[in-house]
């Protein structure tokens, strides 16, 4: 297990847009907020991952790789639409921002991810960086799946 | 991803009761019966196992042999209170059977379960067993985590 501490922000502008980034599809076999179990398919690989309930900006987190051949028929278990995203990797001051670029209906939505190693540790804001939306439940990705943007 | 094909049984008596078993403790991320996700401690060995609905007799299952320590903190992340079982492997004319007794709130519950080929394949039954409940919902260990045996 790990405890994941992380800042999420929605983004403005393009300046973070560099790079053809990365397909990642998502579903989800839990999304009650205690107990998410997610499948993520990037590429050739996949994994299973279970998230405990967030305090804050901290989530225990424990994750398996799995053979794609799973993930593709776990993907066809899961509750509502899948959850897919183009995710970049925006270095700015020394720090990696995973920037993910919502597709389907949740297209239109941009938000930017640190993890820190305490919620405290200072990092600086990327130009691009927008309102932080680190406890706003709407924009866990368990979230978008059930009650994508376009329906906001 | 394995097709698990089970029946599963009340059981008669106690003629099936021989040898010390092993104690299972088992939770539940999701008791969704479209995609239960459990997590399985039996002695220094735990699993993460998810299984698709069941049609009859059959159900997708997905099995991964996760760290012990993991899974003890995912038990703590689980619905509802644990599921606790002694399994005992009980030989009949060439299958085994697994009879789990069940203890807690599941005390009194005892049930058997032979996996088969095909949902039609022929097995001889043991003196011992009982009415047939494969296809009973309230027989389900993730709903026995919620529902035990002793509200019945």
């Amino acid at each position: 297990m790990a405890i994941e501490i992380e800042r999420k922000f929605l983004v403005i502008g393009d300046a973070w847009k560099q790079g053809a980034g990365e397909f990642i599809s998502q579903g989800y076999l839990s999304r009650d907020p205690c107990r998410t179990v997610r499948v993520r398919v990037k590429g050739a690989e996949a994994w299973l991952t279970i998230k405990g309930q967030s305090v804050g900006a901290s989530r225990a987190e424990f994750e398996y790789a799995i053979p794609l051949a799973d993930a593709e028929q776990l993907l066809t278990l899961c509750e509502g639409p899948l959850v897919e995203k183009i995710r970049r990797i925006v270095p700015h001051a020394g720090m990696d921002w995973e920037v993910d670029e919502f597709l389907g209906d949740n297209a239109g939505l941009v938000v930017a991810e640190i993890e820190l190693e305490s919620a405290e540790q200072h990092f600086e804001p990327p130009p691009w960086l927008g309102q932080e939306v680190t406890e706003d439940v709407r924009y866990f990705n368990s979230q978008l799946a059930m009650w994508p943007f376009v329906t906001w």
